[in-house]
């Protein structure tokens, strides 16, 4: 049997070995299979050693605690924000990379927030209680203000931090509860040419070599946390075959997707994603052409978009083909045939496949000024994210908690502060060149005969307005920044700042727009999904996994690789084996420190390395672990086929990259210098 | 009854009135059906008059003679290579617009061409007979051999220039003969602010007010040529629902294809072609704000790659659309099905299908490579080239004219060398971008491992090598290429200047994948097509009219508006209607000479129309024609709909839009002072 598709597999009867598939989450944790495949047995303490020492970045990956005082491991593209954001072009640590010397050097990522997971809550039969026997809408209404509610509560009664999490596509509702830590500092950043060795032509390839790690500190009350729990490390790493687990918090799979979303997927959401953004990497890649310091500001968004380029060009080729959707389409044609044949499941359920499908036509309608207008592509850059942000914030704030959108509850008001208030650089070239490109788009997606079109534009070009309207902004400024977010509601309607103005002139109907989405586009959606969980709950029992949530989950695999075109790719690679692959001009370039690499580091040093764990983007900066719970390398990519891991998994191909400890060590040690982390993380000296 | 589309008609026993679709050849012209539908009678006459009037820029556009001595009306976007050409930072012609004052004013187009059709000749039972029996690699090759020949026959015995032209897919073979102007002068050209007012943003929109007109004038012997047969003007135009026949030379369209064949263009070639330009418009924009040098150079390029990413975005979402794929499922089906009922055919033709989906896997395999490296996507810009075809003329005029490539055949190397000799300018950045902009684009889609990649890269980035090539190279100076044109092949192979150098370093591997391409691809899928046809014209008669080819074709149709979105367009606009949509800034903004204009032209001047004529991307200058053969407009464009017409002909929705000739009188006569052309032209003073 070639490939295995645990999801397919749920409509076959006799299944033979599982694939390595699946994010876990803890409670629901296949110990059995993993027991079965690996012989390797997981005890509760394993996993009770994953839950403490692994973290979420908030700002969107994850990491682990590799000390007792706070040390947390993650990659350097994970810190690029807080690295970029101390940046200057007289200091520049990405370029330059980072170490700080004590615990003073230590420097602010004001934009981080770490989170550890403390323990979960099911609240479904709550919220299907509260929104049984309404029509969708209401529904859908009644479910958001309960889940606030919720998570109010738990705020409240717990002490902690908490989230409300749909699984199974709101199958079932659950509230997270978290640790979290808000004074978060950057320890030590390599430089940007190793981190990131082979650049955008290298991403999700592999053989790889890049030693894209960076260390954070969390600090409580001014002072390192004390984080008893955290991972040790296996400096050798994996065994060739060896069983792996990969722990950290996947952002989004869309494994459960019906045929009609992944159509629109195919047809509409990534074809228009990419035809933006594709041009806007064209108008970074010349503005880097025009001076050093361009190509430095530019460089942290373009590897960004460069990074989501990938992924949505090769999300579309999966998607493009007919092995997916006739997979998804026989799973969709047999679960549908299980519902029909059982009449109670088919008068509740029966009809959810055709409400997605009439939503999305509906969605066609609007999608490019719900896309625009509310969701802000007609408006790009940091200065109006600010100013909707101060706009909405002093609007919210005014209405009771559970009727508030959900950013603006009190739950989720610290991090907006906390984003807003950050004293990062804006580059008002690169403001412009962001608010102009989008205004742009907005023209072009829009029509030069719309009315919105019209009244945002008036008689002037987009480069024209958004020079002006940057020029005019004081919202650079962090003070102004704090001063309005302090600020009522009469006071930020009555603000002069031109970006403001635009903020507060297009609000209207932006909320317009988001109502609009979610009484005929999520509120069906969301009961139709709801449906076509319990539809699999009540054919399968919950014997699979929820899709990705950004939320802890574990995979399990075995450090393997694959066969590509017929030829086995070894699952490791070297340190030897960069330098052939160095060509002296970026992104081929080895930073100055390691000029001597080749004499200071054994060249058989393992550099990174591949497994068949399941992962996705979100899982970058999680630790890999051994089966006695130890270290044993740190994720930052999955191959070119990992990324069809959106929508399924292919056991034969997808396989995960990660950085492998010796690289990690070996370069502290005799590249950067820093013994005192290696004796913080209780590395013995060689 | 809605929309009606005629090819998924071929398979519907009863009819009704048809929809006014289809490019007709004029052997073939449904004059029944416009006489029953229109009440038109169109007499031989009429059909001779538009043969010997309507030209063909061999550039890619339709023109018409409008004067006894070789006055020619075509589109400024038809004549802009030409304009742009002449233009410099000092003199730009493209910003401020031309008029000859006299035949001695007017400058030459150094790589235009004009063709008249003079005769066609079938030859479909010649190829058959020498390619009956063979395989497909061994018939493909015979095929080409035997164009090639009777070509080269044609061009000896009828003293006219000749080309072979495959019509149904290569259903029908035929010669057409043509009457050629090699010596083509601009003679008059408005601002582009007027003759593209709009941009980007309305390209393909209606209402709409584009003077897109430009007169050029074909010479012989030094002399203005004399063209007896031209066409006279109407000048209030066609009255609202009048019959319009458009004649010109429709370049592609792709009607006929396979299911299989749309799919690739879906999932493979349109999006990676998008992928590509969309990001080059990227750069471009962003180059055009360096400087007003760098907006004037880029300008021209910049219209030329948005309006094709504006037309294969239309074309993706056309091939988006289930009804379009259901309906060609369906007519695919029906034919199938009407093969496999005459035990004969079935034999025939009944795995031609499959044949086309086999090769489309096969292509699949090598298709960047082939499109990087034979196809020339690695090496944008003027230079390469122009190396290029030093390096293959060189090679392949050493051998027999039947067994060269088909541009490097006796009846194709005199436009090689009109390209080739033209004194055009070369800008050295822009050439860089280009350059170093499609050198990064094949390491993306190669890969950063390819040998091909690290061959041309060696140890240099994209951005480097390119600079160094474009630096070194004299390629840009004409009479450097002249003097390697009269080069023989010993000379050529050694050549020192890099970019010949680069040419001539991957045309051996360019050559293999164009041999691969056409022994595993085009072979066997000419064939199938070959077959198909065979069982169109069984099955139907030629009731139909072929896919268009870029030769001179007829349709029909009638002045009328359309209904978007529930209210109706009014078939035309008037000058008065253009003020409220002048902002003053690019590229809604009039020129200087228009100040005046709402003084010296009456604002009911009609001045862009719409009619429901079926055409495509190279009847861009096409006269549009009335019963009496009179001059009634000049298609430049259609309406957005108007871009599926690559697939089907959507009667409800697809337009023409045509400039109107009270506009086109009313300025040259009002704003231009034109009146030594209205004169030639034979319009009476007002």
């Amino acid at each position: 049997m070639k490939r295995i598709f645990l999801l397919g597999l749920l409509i076959v009867v006799a299944a033979p070995l599982p694939a390595d598939e699946g994010m876990w989450t803890l409670d629901n944790f296949p110990s059995a299979v993993v027991k079965e495949k690996y012989g390797v047995d997981l005890t509760d303490t394993w996993l009770e050693t994953v839950r403490s020492s692994v973290a979420r970045m908030d700002s969107g990956c994850s990491a682990s605690f590799v000390s007792p005082n706070g040390l947390i491991l993650t990659n350097h593209h994970c810190a690029l924000s807080c690295i970029s954001q101390n940046s200057s072009a007289k200091n520049d640590l990405e370029a330059n990379g980072f170490l700080a010397a004590t615990a003073e050097d230590e420097v602010p990522c004001q934009t981080d927030r770490i989170s550890v997971l403390i323990e979960t809550e099911e609240i479904t039969r709550q919220v299907a209680a509260a929104t049984a026997g309404k029509d969708d809408v209401k529904a859908a209404d009644t479910r958001r203000r309960t889940l606030k509610r919720a998570v109010q509560d738990c705020e409240e009664t717990s002490g902690l931090k908490c989230e409300s999490v749909a699984l199974y596509q709101g199958g079932q509702h659950w509230l997270y509860k978290y640790k979290r830590y808000d004074d978060v500092r950057l320890v030590f950043a390599p430089e940007s040419d190793i981190a990131a060795f082979g650049g955008d032509p290298d991403n999700f390839n592999f053989p790889r070599w890049c030693l894209d790690m960076s260390m954070l500190r969390v600090y409580e009350g001014g002072e390192p946390a004390s984080t008893p729990n955290y991972l040790e490390w296996r400096e050798e790493g994996l065994d060739a075959g060896e069983a792996m687990f990969v722990a950290g918090r996947p952002g989004r799979t869309q494994r459960l997707l019906t045929v009609s979303d992944l159509k629109f997927l195919r047809d509409t959401s990534i074809p228009h994603w990419l035809l933006r953004y594709v041009e806007l990497r064209g108008r970074y890649i010349q503005f880097a052409q025009t001076s050093d310091e361009a190509r430095r500001i530019v460089h942290a968004p373009l590897q960004g978009i460069e990074n989501g380029i990938k992924v949505q060009r090769k999300r579309l080729d999966a998607l493009h083909s007919d092995a997916l959707f006739a997979q998804k389409e026989q799973a969709e044609r047999a679960l549908k045939a299980a519902v029909a044949a059982d009449p109670v499941l088919a008068a509740e359920v029966g009809s959810a496949w055709s409400t997605i499908e009439r939503a999305n036509e509906t969605y066609l309608g609007f999608r490019d000024d719900y896309i625009f207008i509310e969701g802000g592509a007609a408006f790009n850059g940091k200065l109006f994210n600010y100013a909707r942000t101060l706009a909405r914030a002093a609007a919210e704030r005014e209405k009771p908690n559970a009727a508030r959108l959900k950013p603006y509850t009190e739950a989720a008001l610290p991090r907006r502060k906390q984003l807003l208030l950050a004293d990062r650089p804006v580059y008002p070239e690169l403001e412009t060149l962001q608010l102009s490109f989008s205004l742009d788009k907005m023209r072009e997606f829009l029509g030069p005969d719309s009315t919105f079109v019209h009244e945002i534009l008036g008689r002037k070009s987009p480069e024209a307005l958004a020079a002006e309207l940057v020029a005019g902004s004081r919202l650079a400024d962090a003070a102004v920044r704090a001063e309005l977010w302090s600020a009522d509601w009469a006071t930020i309607r009555a603000s002069k700042d031109p970006i403001m103005r635009l903020a507060l002139a297009v609000d209207d109907r932006a909320r317009a727009l988001r109502k609009r989405y979610e009484d005929e586009v999520e509120a069906p959606v969301d009961r139709a999904y709801e449906k076509i969980a319990k539809a699999l709950f009540a054919i399968h029992g919950t014997s699979t996994y929820p899709d990705a949530t950004f939320t802890l989950r574990v995979s399990y695999g075995a450090h393997e690789g694959w066969t590509e075109k017929g030829s086995d790719v070894r699952p490791w690679t070297t340190l030897a084996e960069i330098y052939p692959r160095v060509t002296g001009e970026a992104p081929f370039r080895l930073p100055a420190s390691w000029a001597d690499a080749e004499k200071s580091m054994p060249g058989g040093t393992k550099f990174n390395y591949v497994g068949t764990t399941d992962i996705i983007g979100g899982n970058s900066g999680s630790p890999a672990i051994d089966r006695d719970g130890r270290l044993v390398g740190l994720i930052f990519d999955g191959n070119i086929h990992s990324i069809s891991g959106s929508y399924w998994f292919d056991s034969e191909l997808n396989r995960t990259v990660a950085v492998h400890p010796e690289i990690m060590i070996e370069s502290l040690r005799s590249i950067y210098g820093a013994d005192h982390l290696l004796e913080e993380m209780g590395i013995p000296e060689r």
